[in-house]
């Protein structure tokens, strides 16, 4: 029966705002060849975003290690709590799984990190040279135990992270399209949020009415083809928030509890999470009328970000960037009013490498997300940011977040 | 004039739900004797929950390294990035500021750990016996530099982090009002939770409606007597949350899009950040009718958490509870249905040591503070878990949650 397709070649697929198994064995193939240069036998992650970029593995860290274990050849092992077997069953890419009972030991009286060294012995990987994320799982929860150096006997162990980070600075087009997409509900949270900014009400109940109506909002539009990744409410799928006055003036200012009031400096910040991808928003705004020093010090901030979006570009490094940005400030000597370099790399994390730093060489690079948020803070005054989303094009960048920049569309 | 009494002897005292300074310098104090006991010259923390256990400074880890550093005798001395500046100066008790220009390295090329060689240097102690929490910063957002054993020369590096760990783990009679009054509020958006659940509304609209009016109802209600000391939506104030159906049967069972139906069984979770402690209030729940089967397992939970709370007075083990949680599941036949331990610490992290586990022989005393949810897992029919926070008493605890457990007070 040679022309009779099988469904099984030809599946049905749903649209799907998530990473396909077909890139994530691509990715995987890569670290392969990278541990294949670098010839260690194995790679060892604890991090939950490494683990959760190379399998389709997602979750939580608490108390209770996982591990993640890719050996040069063969297949993936994983180290999980009993707790999660179930969960872990609909990671079919992930085939040799060693479970323990509990942390700190469970039935039995053996740490989690005797599993592992039983997954790798298992696994003929013990006592051979393995690289690490971390050595030994990290300070979560008041989690305690060895190292993988103490397990692993005779063989050595070679702090390896940058072998998955390097590859996650570089976005696919699928990795792209979800940022933007993240960029599209950030956007309506935001608006939502200055649709509810009125003289009187908090920080507070905005930002919840906005976030709630939101999330409500991108869950019944997306439907099923958005995939929740989240238990509670620690990572929302949409939210927005701002902080107002005198607090504005600290680059992490902390909410106040009064009500908006004329005369306030406003910093926002929105996002969401598409398929375990993040963007990054942020709008200084004001309430009423701003004085004409709130303007020119708005104006300079407006300037100072151009710069920053006109410094972005491949074969030029991070550190050219934050060197332009900080001439363009210098320039209109504001160089005393800065707290911090102009951005950070943004994927899985809301912040991860490289970062827009005169400390960081890295090479620009099509596919790779930053933002761009170079801040003045006036004590007494406010604090002026704007942050938005850029991806490196061949020749620039393109800026994938898409709200109003400009003084007149961010009067409350 | 030695019968006038200044107003800095008897300030006026505004009533705060927050560890007051005195309470932190006695800690203080107790650290410094174990550095005395333990031959260490200064412990250096990067965790954020040891430093605010400690000091008054309160922040989110990111990629930007802070640290605190305690002299065995001698003032405070802290890391933090330029970002942090301000925020730091409401700390009065850290006299002595490292402060880096951002963070991989800013203008001037140096990695904040060599700020912190700096400050150790300033502090005469570089290349002495240093105990730490972490040997070096976490993998957090991106972060990479050197540990603390690599910055301290001939200096020696001892993981201590136990040190602060335990005394953390006994809380005080302030630390306890803290955490009665987050079951308080923890309560409230748990009876909301309750209210707004109906045939037809999901996970997601009826946590997020829950959750904001708790939120909104308990700023109002304890004004200017909380201090928030969250940014944005991360740790909400007060949240509570559910999961319905076959993912129930999951210990941690992920949202579905769907709404309630008949027949659904449900997961609960409340809890609320009081002055940066919390508490755990957990409910098994059903739509409907409950089927025989239901009640039987149902009824099975509320035994073996009965048993959970007998079991727990000082003197004991938390082995031992364990072990009378698992003698109670395995005299009803249920140990295959069992999939983690009794429950953890509680404190300033939702999960912190000890464990109510078989491999963590820490002894009971009064003032611990644990969750008691054994939980058993019924697959194909439901998950049935409560969990209570409870306080080791003198002779043996106090149940601080004080939600209703019977079955018919919990049918929707």
């Amino acid at each position: 029966m040679p022309d009779v397709v099988s469904s099984t070649d030809h599946p049905t697929r749903t649209r799907k705002l998530a990473i396909s198994d077909a890139e994530r064995a691509r990715r995987l193939n890569r670290v392969r060849e990278e541990l294949e240069a670098l010839n260690l036998d194995a790679l060892v992650l604890f991090h939950p975003e490494r683990i959760g970029y190379l399998s389709s593995f997602v979750f939580v860290s608490t108390e209770r290690p996982m591990a993640l274990v890719i050996p040069r050849r063969g297949e993936l092992g994983m180290l999980i709590p009993q707790l999660e077997e179930d969960h872990l069953k609909k990671s079919p890419d992930i085939a040799d799984v060693q479970v323990y009972p509990e942390y700190p030991s469970g039935p039995g009286g053996r740490h989690p990190m005797h599993h592992l060294r039983e997954l790798l012995d298992r696994k003929r990987l013990l006592g051979r040279r393995l690289g690490v994320d971390s050595d030994g799982y990290g300070d979560v929860n008041g989690y305690g135990g060895p190292t993988v150096a103490q397990i692993n006997g005779e063989g050595s162990v070679v702090l390896a992270r940058e072998l998955v980070d390097k590859l996650r600075q570089v976005k696919s087009a699928a990795e792209l399209d979800l940022i933007r997409e993240s960029c599209t509900w950030g956007n309506l949270a935001h608006r939502l949020l200055q649709k509810h900014m009125a003289i009187g009400k908090t920080e507070i109940e905005v930002g919840l009415a906005a976030t709630s109506e939101a999330i409500l909002i991108m869950l019944d539009t997306l439907g099923t083809s958005y995939t929740s990744q989240s238990r509670g409410f620690r990572n929302p799928p949409v939210s927005a928030s701002f902080i107002a006055g005198a607090n504005t003036a600290l680059p992490h200012g902390m909410r106040r509890g009064q009500g908006l009031r004329p005369g306030d400096a406003i910093i926002t910040g929105a996002s969401s999470d598409i398929g375990g991808y993040h963007s990054e928003l942020e709008r200084t705004m004001m309430v009423g009328e701003p004085t004409r020093e709130f303007c020119e010090y708005f104006e300079a901030m407006l300037g100072v970000q151009e710069a920053g979006f006109r410094a972005v570009r491949p074969g030029r490094t991070c550190a050219d960037v934050e060197a332009d940005v900080q001439a363009e400030i210098a320039r209109r000597g504001f160089s005393h009013l800065t707290r911090h370099h102009t951005g950070h790399g943004i994927g899985l994390e809301g912040h991860e490498r490289p970062f827009l730093d005169l400390g960081d060489e890295t090479e620009l690079k099509p596919g790779m997300v930053f933002s761009i948020e170079p801040g003045l803070y006036v004590p007494g005054v406010a604090g002026f940011r704007h942050s938005d989303t850029v991806i490196v094009t061949e020749d620039g960048c393109e800026v994938a977040t898409f709200y109003p920049r400009d003084l007149a569309s961010l009067i409350v």
